[in-house]
């Protein structure tokens, strides 16, 4: 629905003469004048759909609330420098439940050395809702946008992925500092954090550009719970894990021909960077066949797809 | 239960470099370094806490959530900028329900020249829950804090109060306009904006600032709403609905004395400014009797003290 509300309102949102980037990507960017810009991104989490709180520890929760909005810093190539938290909180156990989401939050904000800056504290008959707003800067490679892919440039990928339902969806590592590292060492074109699976974002990061992409499918790298997941009798692949599968939180680069060919054989970072395709003109999704050919990749779907 | 929160947190919580302002004011303050500084505030409203959904237009329900924190803004004297918008709609009818509140925002949006930067829309089986972060800059004059008052000042306030509850909770304009230009023409010491009713967000700014506060309750200007409730046999007096009711959305200002004076000479705003009190070194609230001598005033319960 997202999307489609985007879609609708895009036009008709005001903007603001410090506004360099609107709706539409993982951030918004405010003029900074002299000084860095600012970047600031809001992520919404809720008890029955983003997790099970009969089922996970609440810290687990906060962590993830945090950690969702630096990962959509990380992936503006940004330095993230403070939060707010809003929060609704079921009526029972209100103030023991809100003391344990801010104690799962401050040791991932320490980590980052961030601020918790404020926030705003409700309760409710509902279940627990928690809002937080991350604030970054730029660094002066400027913020790294969706719509920065060009044809021709090589698409990467961090870490391994799929399979993050078996608690990567909690624990994982915002790319933070992965991000201002490549950001620093390398030129990027482009960038996204995969939140809605590997081909969902991508398809987001290109169409956003303007163009599309062909995936080397043999390329990709999966997470051995993705390939847990697939021995379970679930009917999708390891490979359709890693393709449709969300909350990887790594992220998908759109780097130029050169440039990626450094950071394939620098390895740079302490997870692994792989090149899984490429960008292309052509709008759309794309996996390259054996016989050099192109064939439509369905975005979402994989399930039945890759069994 | 916010109050008991923060009082817990506000040691444990991290801190940045460039966070000049943090937990416990209307909003955050991050050093812009040579350019203005930015101020970061949070709100997150809920239907059956804040508004009852099936009795409202959801335009006034998106108006008001962007509009409370427009209000944080004033109370800082800052300029607002930009907003997020983070929503979890019941799976009703939630894309005409998400359209509905932007259509309530769009136009407050536009009639403060502000951006609606981005957001996050979820779907859950659970009420509508809508959290705005506005973004703003400071002026030349810096953030207006709660922590500024200080013992002498006069007391004033915008406006007349109490009785919000019949209609202005949602359709109340945020002070922004008056406080910048009483930021700008007038030396202010310390400002709040009125969400949880005079009486309240007065102890609030005073505690922050390490005094009291002596109030001339004849002297508070009552809204013909306080008027109208306090007809009904609801056993609270319109002044008992002026010092306690919430969403008044006016600013409360500590000013020092011979501006303060000039202020209300020159009563430079389209809405009435109102001397009502002063602060004190004595902790607390206390209300200014005939006789000269000063009476604890309680924080709320002032439904039974002015029956």
């Amino acid at each position: 629905m997202e999307i489609e509300l985007i879609a609708q309102l895009r036009e008709r949102l005001p903007s603001h003469p410090l506004l360099k980037l609107g709706i539409g990507d993982d951030a918004a960017v405010l003029d900074g004048a002299q000084g860095p810009d600012w970047v600031v991104t809001v992520d919404m989490l809720t008890d029955q759909v983003d997790f099970l709180l009969d089922e996970v520890d609440p810290r687990r929760v906060g962590r993830k609330a945090l950690a969702v909005n630096l990962s959509d810093l990380a992936a503006m190539a940004s330095q993230p420098v403070a939060a707010v938290v809003a929060l609704v909180l079921p009526r029972d156990n209100g103030m023991e439940l809100a003391l344990a989401l801010y104690e799962g939050m401050i040791p991932l904000a320490e980590e980052f050395g961030i601020a918790i800056a404020g926030g705003d504290t409700n309760s409710w008959d509902g279940p627990l809702a928690i809002s937080v707003t991350a604030v970054g800067q730029t660094t002066s490679r400027g913020p790294l946008k969706r719509s920065g892919a060009q044809s021709g440039d090589w698409i990467l990928v961090t870490g391994s992925l799929g399979g993050s339902i078996l608690g990567r969806q909690f624990d994982f590592q915002p790319r933070v500092r992965e991000a201002l590292e490549l950001a620093e060492r390398y030129e990027l074109h482009g960038g996204i954090d995969i939140s809605d699976g590997l081909s969902r974002d991508l398809a987001h990061m290109v169409e956003e550009s303007g163009c599309g992409a062909v995936l080397d499918l043999a390329s990709i790298p999966i997470s051995e719970d993705a390939e847990r997941l697939a021995e379970q009798v679930d009917g999708t692949t390891a490979l359709g894990h890693a393709l449709a599968d969300g909350e990887d939180f790594e992220l998908i680069l759109a780097v130029p021909d050169a440039e990626a060919q450094r950071i394939i054989a620098d390895q740079p970072l302490d997870v692994p960077v792989t090149a899984i395709g490429a960008v292309v003109d052509e709008p759309g999704l794309w996996q390259l066949n054996a016989d050099g050919k192109r064939t439509f990749l369905p975005v979402g779907g994989f399930e039945h797809k890759f069994q």
